[in-house]
């Protein structure tokens, strides 16, 4: 068979799997199915495209990979950072956008029931119309449920809920062998066998792919109100942290931005705080702390202890902003990646450390980008310890060694490479040079169990990386 | 080599890698190594018991077992239900005794570092002295660390908290190769390859032993308070629970105590709650609701919310527990897999199904057991939808068969067989059975990836069962 019949032979036999429409090959695979957002990860379009609407379609797809050994690679929306969803040249795209479907929201049992195609956004509108909503808020609401299990995703709101794995109830999964298995379920605990759930979530579609999630849901409250705190250096910032934790006032968002990254998103989303010019001078990093209630009142007494606590801490001044500011201040924190992206940052990282070893791991990161020849600047989840950094070091090979440096210098404090964005291909061999070999050989021998022909996303999470 | 030269050999080689001090075996070891706390799972006595004092003792002792064959055990204070520490006659128990040191309490970051021996009361102890809390809590709190992430113990905290896997941030584990490994760490959240900290917590000491455990601490809020309501169904009382976690008042412990039960607890514990005799005459059940603040007015507030809501609700009355009978409720409560045992129950099972499901669960349930010639009594963790029933049934064939039928009931309803106690021994055969062949295969592998000569506690989860 020469190359091409074979490529017909295998889009005839993905045509009976999904339906000719929702099969594309070749020339006709669109361009955007081959990257993600990863700054680093040259884009490469995959052989094949497929859409299916079910999960026993998808099921049936892998199992036909698996026989013909053709790489898998799962897309959500694309939105992810760490090139997990670029696909190989000879690879095919399973895309989640025929199945997007929310199946179920039940207010009683406070969960949802979601195709893996249903993006956050969504997902949001349609919890808040019963009081409810998903606390999982990464900063691109255009992602999908599936996507963000396969990340672990994060976001501002972890400090609070937790991350998508603390979020995410039951699973049902298409393996590589073809089965589609059930794990949890709308259940708040189980303690029944290894938790298949927590396994899948995180591991990038290299184990198995999500074709439906039960999430839980939380209460909306209906106040809250945003604290904007400026301090002269990023370490009293940083510093504070647990003490704003230590209160119990059970603070949903605890973020730093430093402030090159607040003149860049203030700048490029033509956003006005009202800091005078003075104070902004002086201000090198930011405190923003959001808190929500159920009582307006007990929120205001919470606000007016932060107040007191940060003045005793020496913040230069600080800002309750209205709904409106904050909003637009939060929206604007967002999009730091964009901005970042906007302005040439050369990498984008999320290292998390422990919380007390964030102004040590960002003073040295800083030196370490110095010595560089670059810059790291940024801001992050500060409740979290999530440092996100944005690298600026052109030269490839430099960043390199930066990158390395930074990530040993976090996993020395305690750390690991990704808080919430995911090893995927941009950081596969950082993973693959720092990492305990002990470990990495129980991580493969696990890959193996769930993927014995190897067609889910090969090179990611194990891959040798890609050239920066 | 005859059977004991072989045993005299092995003991000579244990003493070699922990000293002679802290390794028993044939008539030396004491009856207590022989079982847990499950009431259908016989004693055995193992042939060795070895006390570790280091994480590269277990390391090696695991190295060992797998090049000798020898299954092992893994054991902290043998409170679990389930009996997975229940060894085989031939096989080792590790004993962590001798690791029960609390390495480190971090005010700041809010976490403790453990080792597995550490029992909750002291942990208890030592992060109250430092005004933070370990939210798991067990019944039992002679339980070691160790034990409760084997079993992903919950506890009636897990409504609020959430249960083990929610709570420990990182481990250290000593592998069967004999390897040691670090899992997550002080961290909030990793995206950084699988995470093995959660595939090892609830595995029941078949994939790797934990030498090392870092937990999440919280505040411990200054105020609290627990209101107890009767109702005249069991129905009732379950089915009120999703209204008493909607309010957003965060309850610490949403309990349900059917009247046979409280009145078992009260009288063995000679408890004393103030309720009127005629009232006690009609309630079939009791709704238990504790709120925590760190501010009394608040706390006022909520649980005056919460007195109108079951007032609403069908409450027959409703009582604030003042803080000694709060106590000693809670307290009685905790004792009721004591008190059921010494009522001569058979078995005891914990059930997870989703929350709105426990009405017809529990009355599905006791329509079988009747049927069956038995009965079935209990509590539960209302919050959780975490049903604890006390099995009398004492016809062994008819018990298994009762327990299939109600397992495969609350399946029916997306449950799981158990969401604290674990599989063990007792549930492994019901479990093999209920459980999706696929769900199994997957299990399977990830055993065999983690432990190659089959070393870890075998017949433990994936067992044949124990006859009742």
């Amino acid at each position: 068979m020469t190359i091409s019949t074979r490529v017909q032979a295998v889009s005839a036999d993905l045509a009976e799997i999904v339906g000719a429409r929702d099969v594309f090959h070749s020339d006709d695979v669109g361009d955007d199915y081959g990257h993600d957002e990863a700054l680093h990860v040259a884009p490469v379009t995959p052989m094949f495209v497929v859409r299916p609407s079910t999960p026993e379609q998808v099921a049936t797809l892998l199992r036909y990979a698996s026989e013909h050994a053709i790489p898998v690679t799962a897309r959500g929306s694309g939105t992810g950072l760490s090139g997990a969803a670029r696909p190989l040249a000879d690879g095919m795209v399973i895309s989640f956008e025929n199945m997007a479907e929310i199946i179920e929201i039940d207010v009683d049992d406070q969960v949802a029931v979601l195709q893996p195609g249903v993006g956050l956004a969504e997902l949001d509108e349609a919890a808040g119309r019963v009081g409810l909503m998903y606390s999982v808020y990464p900063g691109e609401l255009s992602a999908s449920i599936g996507g963000t299990v396969g990340t672990n995703a994060g976001g501002m709101r972890a400090v609070k809920y937790g991350v998508t794995r603390h979020n995410v109830l039951g699973l049902q999964a298409a393996l590589a062998t073809g089965a589609l298995i059930r794990t949890g379920g709308a259940i708040a605990k189980v303690s029944t066998g290894y938790d298949l759930t927590q396994l899948i979530i995180g591991s990038e579609g290299t184990l198995a792919l999500a074709t439906e999630v039960t999430v839980k849901l939380h209460p909306r409250l209906a106040y809250s109100a945003t604290l904007l705190a400026p301090f002269a250096t990023v370490d009293e910032v940083v510093g504070i942290v647990p003490a704003v934790i230590a209160t119990g006032c059970a603070p949903v968002i605890v973020e730093y931005i430093d402030a090159m990254t607040m003149a860049s998103i203030t700048y490029s989303q033509n956003l006005s705080l009202g800091i005078p010019d003075a104070l902004r001078d002086t201000a090198q990093a930011y405190l923003v702390v959001s808190l929500e209630n159920r009582d307006r009142d007990r929120l205001d007494g919470d606000i007016e202890l932060l107040g007191s606590l940060v003045a005793q801490r020496g913040a230069l001044e600080s800002f309750v902003l209205d709904g409106g500011s904050a909003r637009a201040l939060i929206s604007a924190r967002e999009k730091a990646f964009w901005t970042a992206k906007a302005a040439g940052a050369d990498d984008i990282i999320d290292m998390v450390v422990p919380r007390t070893a964030m102004p040590a791991f960002l003073s040295r990161s800083r030196e370490l980008a110095t010595a560089a020849g670059g810059a790291a600047i940024g801001c992050g989840h500060a409740g979290d310890g999530n440092v996100h950094l944005a690298i600026f070091c052109p030269d490839a090979e430099a960043r390199r060694g930066l990158l390395r440096d930074i990530f040993a210098l976090g996993m020395g404090m305690g750390g690991a490479i990704s808080g919430e964005h995911g090893v995927g291909r941009s950081k596969s061999a950082h993973f693959a040079e720092l990492t305990d070999p002990a470990v990495i050989a129980v991580m493969r021998e696990i890959k193996r169990g769930f993927d014995p022909a190897g067609i889910l996303n090969p090179g990611v999470l194990f891959g040798e990386g890609e050239p920066g």
